[in-house]
């Protein structure tokens, strides 16, 4: 069983209430709890090891730790606002931990984020696994599900893939928050992030959309030192993948006001298999992260 | 430099905006979405080999888990609402984790908690990280803060203390939710659950308020195998520690509709240096679990 048939399984023990406007399977969950604006919730991690490697600082453990929870946020359209904080680490070391939440406090005042709580315990082996949860806010006309893409959609990308965990964008990146809210409502409504593969991810997107897609991969712009391969599968971009629809796509290409972040169109959602792909003249070998294999 | 004074330390490092009622320090965050109730929101972890033993089953790894966030809900007045879990677990087993998940959903039913996403990370060695936070609501005229209690207020305990790791009991326990619901507002308006030892969180309780506590010692109730030493320090009793003002302590007695909960008056606020105690004939010699020790 794969990662994704697995969590579907999972997902299916778990009833969603009428508050819950989307539940387990996007960027973030989505809460309706009667504030005018809607509640965004997601939860993420990285472990010692897995996500980043023994000789990171801590400040940038954090950084990636924060910055990919906002990445999910900015993928709704939101904003973030609030996060909350739970670390399992071994030694229980205060310069170290003292490092790490001025990282999390320098990563999160630009983003007006308050770090609410958290929890602390010792893990039973040295090393790190420390998990944020973020909530956020979106306004009902501004909310972007990967589910939202329609027939004849141009698929878009921000920024280029591959390569990031060798290159160090996995710690240096900046979430695509600007980005997506000036996408959301106005230009998209079906925005996701790209953490798991560009390919993996915009599979989700198609799958979600009950659409497949022709992807266009000359036109995905390559990090420097990556191949199409690498940017295919590799993930830990942080780029937003959105559909555009037709009527607003040369108004989007005019208008776009981040010259430091490429946008880029490499694909286009069309009738079909669900999450079927076409344009690719060979598969990519790997397929995108599976926490399974 | 203990746990206490080293958070207290972490928490000036994040700013709390206006929509924050109560930030860091108590049992849950309080936030004012602009919802009619107000939001709480609180994280707490559970790790093999610390917070339970390798034989455990999942569904009891589990329903610790859940159980210990919603008394964090319960000592503020509240009602839990929504759940998401971040897992980092090795080996990543399918029949462990459908076994937590399922024991998730079952501990989950009876409070109404939908679970509405998560992350599963493979850990770098075997054995696992399970945190969960949790979101709930309360009335703003139902909130209990650990800093509410008031000069001449008693204090009471819910059930009995010590014991419990070896006994069980912080497997089976029962969250004290539906007896905070009854105290809230009515009876009481400053809580605190026990998770760290009755002694500490009892003295966390009168240092909030700026308050001495006369404690009684001999009233405290002793689970089976436990002596006052045990009951004192050991924590993970999941019960409730609250502020009776005098005027409603006779009526409260006389009310309380949980027979199957033992309700016992073991102090009493008093003017004092914050956080005093007195009324102890000699200090525990473990005075409850630090992490940093």
């Amino acid at each position: 069983m794969n990662e994704e048939s697995f969590v579907r399984k999972l997902s299916a023990l778990f009833p969603q209430p009428e508050d819950v406007k989307v539940g387990p399977g996007d960027d973030c969950a989505v809460l309706d709890l009667g504030a005018p604006e809607l509640v965004l919730a997601a939860v993420d991690q990285v472990i010692s090891g897995v996500h980043y490697t023994p000789d990171t600082p801590p400040d940038a453990a954090a950084g990636k730790l924060l910055k990919r929870n906002v990445s999910d946020i900015a993928a709704m359209g939101g904003v973030p606002t609030h996060a909350l904080l739970s670390l399992a680490v071994d030694p229980m070391d205060e310069e170290w931990l003292l490092a790490f939440h001025q990282g999390i406090a320098a990563h999160a005042a630009p983003y007006g984020i308050a770090v609410i709580g958290g929890d602390m315990a010792r893990l039973f082996i040295p090393g790190e696994v420390l998990s944020l949860t973020i909530l956020g806010k979106v306004e009902p006309d501004k909310l972007c599900l990967r589910s939202n893409a329609r027939e004849g959609d141009w698929l878009f990308a921000t920024g280029c893939f591959g390569n990031s965990f060798r290159s160090g964008h996995h710690l240096t990146f900046t979430p695509r928050l600007k980005e997506a809210r000036f996408l959301a409502g106005d230009f998209s409504c079906a925005m996701q992030d790209v953490s798991d593969g560009l390919l993996k991810d915009a599979v989700r997107m198609a799958e979600a959309s009950g659409l497949a897609l022709q992807l266009d991969p000359e036109k995905i712009p390559l990090r420097a030192g990556a191949t199409l391969e690498n940017a295919l599968s590799e993930g830990e971009d942080y780029e937003l993948l959105f559909a555009v629809p037709d009527r607003v796509r040369a108004r989007l290409e005019h208008e776009w006001p981040f010259p430091e972040t490429a946008l880029t169109c490499i694909g286009k959602f069309a009738a079909g298999g669900p999450g079927t792909v076409s344009g690719l003249k060979k598969q990519p070998v790997n397929t995108g992260y599976d926490h399974f294999r």
